[in-house]
């Protein structure tokens, strides 16, 4: 893990990271819309916004918006012969600074999990690993990644904001990860869909949230966005 | 299998499909130059060459370069909750016209197989199935994908050619697709590097190639591919 | 594919499969029981039925039980160094007589599926191949399994039988297979419970079927298996 | 983690695991003289002999050798409708009394570990997690598996002894592990062939090894075993 590198891109808490998925409201040019009003709103509020895109979408946000772009997966290996797989130097080269790994809709093998850290920190990127239970969180401490994303699985897509429903989850991973690893920033995620379920995540101890159709699926997504970022802010 | 989709693409024979695969010399600016070198060879030829980048180089290429471009792989997936997938509805928003699929480093399951084909049709984009068995090729064509490439995995990336290596093998799998299946395109690949595999592979049956390190690693592929494309065009 | 084998191990039509899955119901103590009934119900119709319980409850099945054994899933792999997988040679060394493959709730990829059924047929060993739509049945046909089963995925554990659900199903699926298979054996399930149910998949061309919960979660196995083979006898 | 587990089934340090992988020689019949002489060195020398056989053989061993049995591998299933799976339950009931989980021929996802676990422990079965790396060990560790077992892939089948060639690996496995779990029981594995590699593993700090081929492709598996064991009493 490396905070020189989280500094150097500017990446500190609090942080919201906004999962695009596969939504058809995240897609193509909705994706670009997306990307400009994360832009806009981080540079009103001041809160540290990542976006999560699809490949397809990386380079083009990339090019036009100065936001902080993740993948939201990455397979363990190097540039090469492997038809249909994703690699980091090809997601580096069109503009993202990290990615996401493990997330619940896309659960990776632990030994995969170490190859992909490694390949990210030999070449400067941000590692999000999401994890479902405080066990889990835990043990991908251990491996050293930027960022840990606690997601109870059964709260993800529901509005029912895991911060105001398991709120001992959020705040037993944060303890028990610390006793691991000092450094690494932690995040919850699953329901978030209010300012006040952020307020509710940073005061348990977590240091943003991951958010996805809370934002994405929203009627009017830049307010939602801006919900979320103001208490974040008012709750630093 | 659509004709008329074929038709509208202006998809037709000899075909000559370049697969970028996860190459170092076919990612982001090296992947905008060989497309451009596909546009320019086709130009010069009239052959049909499809090129097959990364996913996150389809939109530049697609914006900038006057040429079809697939996907090296889909998931069976509409739009949706499915972080880190990759949909077919953002790959046609990116740009591409179609997608390999079940290539040997990508193989998927029959009952993927089979869903990903009924999305294609659908969403009319061109499906090429990639098999390494005659028998594997039949069964395929049952499935009724637009085009077909054989590639005997065991020659992938040697340098020697199917068409020259295994002319059985090509001639025995289009004769055998041919009694279930008159319509799709067969190509063949695995070894293709000079335009004599290729006049080869035309002679055994086959309606053009699928290539990939032959051009993408050679240390000219402009003249590699125009080799390939000439010899297309003789042998029709 | 090969007649001699099925008549060597006696395996005609009518044939009832009795899928054991890992229902607590068909674990251990219970799985000999079950196969005591079928070998019962078997003697007394006539009707040739095999049994497919869990890896663990074959060898003392085959030891004390006068059965044809199947096992649910067997990986492509000869004897060596695979940890936690299972080898055909494993499998016939236990008693089994040969496999299912592919069933819905254990999908294989297509390159698998006949890397199998090679290793199979060098093993003198019946395969049966699980097939969820008409087309995918044709495509497995052309492979030349023994048995091919047509399990429409949305009906297996309902209840609702397959053969008074969705007769165009199956009928269509026989029709389309005998085009490119004429002596492959085919089943239907899915939802088979009662006697009537295997008439009217007879009566559809099947030659058989496929059933798991229907007898093992009955209240009273052994007469629910007797009706399905009674049935089956008569319709013959 | 439970202690008492271990005490209860006699579960001690020093510990050798043999795993029969899908060898030949370690299957069948095979398989029950391999047991039967695990048994008779461990009653012998004393030392504590698990064997790891097939799914297939686990009922019959346990039915005819006094030897504790794990399986290979285990599915994070209940019992219940899948196909071609293996539960806890159905290795329990044919006399296994845990499992190898996570084998680097057998990878699993980080978040099936976790339930693979908790099933486990609700069962009072013992879990043998393998690990490649010091940093897995210590990820696994945070599970609380009873077992854990460092086994770098590389050396795995080659007859050059883990503890003999990497032994920084082992120290330091043990030392990270020791950090976040007091209690979990540490063995090595990996080219693992004769005493001395058994002596200097436990003077590493490790508490048994983890062999297959050492003892299962010897040409005198008894003799090949007794030495492990013998040293292993002696490097107490």
């Amino acid at each position: 893990m490396s905070l020189a590198l989280l500094r150097k891109l500017k990446i500190e808490p609090p942080i919201i990271i906004v999962n695009f998925k596969c939504y058809k409201e995240a897609t193509g040019k909705n994706a670009l819309s997306l990307a400009k009003i994360a832009e806009k709103v981080s540079k009103k509020t001041g809160v540290c916004i990542l976006i999560a895109p699809q490949f397809t979408d990386i380079k083009t946000i990339a090019n036009e918006v100065e936001v902080p772009i993740l993948a939201q997966h990455t397979d363990p290996i190097e540039p090469g012969a492997f038809t249909g797989h994703v690699s980091l130097y090809a997601l580096k080269e069109a503009g993202a600074i990290g990615s996401l790994i493990n997330h619940s809709e896309k659960r990776i093998k632990l030994s995969e999990m170490d190859e992909i850290l490694s390949l990210m920190k030999n070449n400067e990127m941000i590692s999000v690993v999401c994890a479902n239970t405080a066990k889990i969180s835990v043990a991908c401490a251990v491996l050293e990644p930027e960022i840990i994303a606690i997601e109870p699985p059964e709260l993800i897509g529901t509005g029912i904001a895991v911060s105001k429903a398991k709120p001992e989850v959020v705040q037993n991973t944060v303890s028990l990860i610390r006793k691991v690893n000092s450094k690494v920033i932690i995040l919850c995620g699953a329901g978030i869909t209010k300012g006040e379920d952020v307020k509710a995540a940073l005061n348990l101890g977590s240091q943003g949230v991951l958010v996805a159709s809370g934002v994405v699926k929203s009627k009017n997504p830049e307010l939602s966005l801006y919900d979320l970022a103001e208490s974040a802010i008012k709750a630093k």
